[in-house]
């Protein structure tokens, strides 16, 4: 994997950049969307290439659970798997091993809106009161319970790794304790500590076999709200020989600031960084501004499911009835796939009628939405006038 | 619309063809794949085209009450609104009105498998015995309830050819009063008479219109299981100046084709034909072998989606534990899309993991193959070996 910055942000950390991998080059900052369980809902891999995606990110926790990663290994890998030939990331299934294993059915999302902690997450670690746990976490790894067949299973940074080979995705990821934002200091340190031990010992693993030629592994940063904890963290993974790096964890929407600032201050320049799981257009201008390479969410295409389109006034419902005698593109202008072709009134038929084509025409809509957005910030990085397009865009789209 | 037979299938009533229409020209014999809400579900049109599709079939009575063909006419018509240039078909809404109507929730399929009939329909035009209604059938038309709000609606003859100008398909049917093959011969003969008298409305109206000119109107023969009535039906709709017809109703798999010969003997060879609703692989031979041009049927796209799919030693269930670890394609050296690019093994995971695209991918092999097997059968009159052709499918298929 090689990755060359093109062009710094003037009075920020931004930067538009080349990322090459073992399939092909991504332009970055780049918009990842998600395959969770080797597909993009809704979506063949044509329409994902040709709607825009350079990459996908497939999950780890799924792929492992169903299919299972060696039936992907013996059907070739997951590229061929899939058919999708160009590059592919997988995460570490951390994330989900602590939000479907240890907390499912908890608020437990990446970012908290309010500021008060709504629900206590029990601390996986201990089950003193009674509680049922469906993960317990140890310093040496992870047991946690399937959330499809209740069958159990236990994940260290080894098995993650031999996993995501069996996979093999271009860029995978440093097996990480996720924790909920609700724990405490004392918790997040503890945590903290076997994410950097788990990280060493993903690296070593990954570097004792020859998928370390063809996989780029990416380190990741935790520390949960913590600033302290957020410096020691990438401090510490910053030493490590990764080739790249990932910020994962939940985050109030002003600590995510904070937090891919002082962080990206800290880690190596030149290589690529992935903020994790984050993806509205608000989030995706404050990630680039502060240094951000890629990104990835569900929110576009589970937005589009739910009939929640994009468009650069913000969000709107298409199953409002206003909509059912709409004759425009769902955004005037808009060059997808969709709105090239259809109306909003087709769209909004194929709702009320529960066709599936309604979530394959809302995917690519919103997918291209995000993906061109990412796109056109990239392009006025180039052309040094990002944060006049920022300040435009969020203009209309916050109004 | 211009209907030219290229060669005629020696000693029975099959032959190849080729019919003209305002959106182009159809391969005869073809299959016509189902789009009933103005979507084949889970396929792109461009998908359904590549796919080897000709030409698309709507549902009049859904597209009426959803969005409506009001609707659908202010959207510049259904070939603009769902994105398919090509030909596209409307049926009468007879149909639907009384299987949704009439007899909704009751065994009234096309083809009754057993030979006692299970289950008792209730005439429609009388509600002596209290039992609620849905549908209520006069002389004039009928008036029904919809399926989907239980709103009050009234269709007559020309209501049906209003709602097809509205939706504005190349080939459009006359309203008939589609019987269950539970009823006695007395209703049958009432019911036929029905069907006549609105078949001469539905054409007096169409020719009052300009949308004669561009908008082909097919009558349909009906008469049950009864041997003369279908004769009594086929002799008078043969009369009426139509630019083609469809032979409605259910059947035992024996009387469909017995009944299918019978009218098509008596039908003008010059015009085209359509059998209605039809679509499994030995019913398609008899179709062609009798002298039917066109025929539809959900079957393909409704077993994809419960993953029963077409191979030709006979339909497979790939939710079946076996496939899970079977790396070949669906079927070897079947050309469709799901063959060439994916394993028998990812569509297993895809039905397992319940993701959309199990849907996508099965609907377009299933569809391809039941859309070539059509096409196999034309070149095979053409090349004079369609019996050796179709002893070798069925031999396999059968077995």
């Amino acid at each position: 994997m090689h990755f060359k910055i093109e062009k710094k942000l003037k009075d920020s950390l931004g930067r538009a950049g080349v990322l090459t991998t073992a399939h092909g080059a991504i332009e970055t900052p780049a918009f990842v969307p998600v395959g969770t369980k080797a597909t993009v809902k809704s979506l063949l891999p044509e329409e994902v290439k040709n709607l825009g995606a350079q990459v996908v990110l497939a999950n780890t926790y799924h792929l492992y659970l169903q299919p299972g990663d060696e039936l992907v290994a013996e059907a070739g890998g997951l590229h061929k798997f899939m058919n999708w030939n160009g590059p592919i990331i997988t995460d570490s299934g951390g994330f989900q091993v602590f939000s479907l294993g240890a907390a499912y059915g908890k608020d437990f999302s990446k970012i908290i809106r309010g500021t008060e902690p709504t629900v206590q997450i029990p601390e996986c670690s201990s089950a003193e009161d009674g509680v049922p746990r469906l993960a317990t976490i140890g310093n040496d790894g992870v047991s946690f319970r399937s959330h499809i067949d209740g069958s159990l299973h236990y994940i260290t940074p080894e098995k993650s790794m031999e996993i995501q080979h069996n996979l093999g995705a271009d860029i995978i990821f440093a097996f990480d304790e996720a924790t909920s934002p609700h724990e405490n200091y004392a918790y997040q340190d503890e945590a903290l500590s076997r994410t950097h031990a788990w990280a060493k010992r993903s690296l070593e693993y990954h570097h004792s076999k020859p998928n370390k030629n063809t996989q780029a592994l990416f380190g990741i940063v935790q520390g949960g709200l913590e600033k302290d904890l957020r410096k020691k963290s990438a401090e510490y993974i910053s030493t490590l020989p990764f080739d790249g790096f990932g910020i994962g964890g939940s985050y109030t929407k002003e600590h995510m600031e904070l937090t891919t600032r002082l962080v990206n201050e800290i880690l190596p320049e030149g290589k690529p960084r992935h903020l994790l799981g984050i993806g509205e257009p608000e989030d995706l201008f404050m990630g680039v501004e502060n240094g951000v390479d890629l990104f990835d969410c569900v929110a576009p295409t589970r937005n589009a499911r739910n009939g929640s389109l994009y468009t650069k006034n913000g969000k709107i419902n298409i199953t409002n009835t206003k909509y059912r005698e709409d004759f425009s593109p769902i955004e005037e202008g808009c060059g997808c796939y969709t709105c090239k072709n259809y109306t909003v009134a087709y769209v909004s038929h194929l709702f009320h009628g529960k066709e599936m084509l309604a979530a394959t025409l809302a995917s690519i809509h919103n997918l291209y939405f995000i993906i061109n957005l990412v796109k056109k910030m990239r392009q006025s990085i180039l052309e040094d006038n990002f944060f006049e397009f920022k300040k435009e865009f969020l203009k209309e789209y916050l109004k």
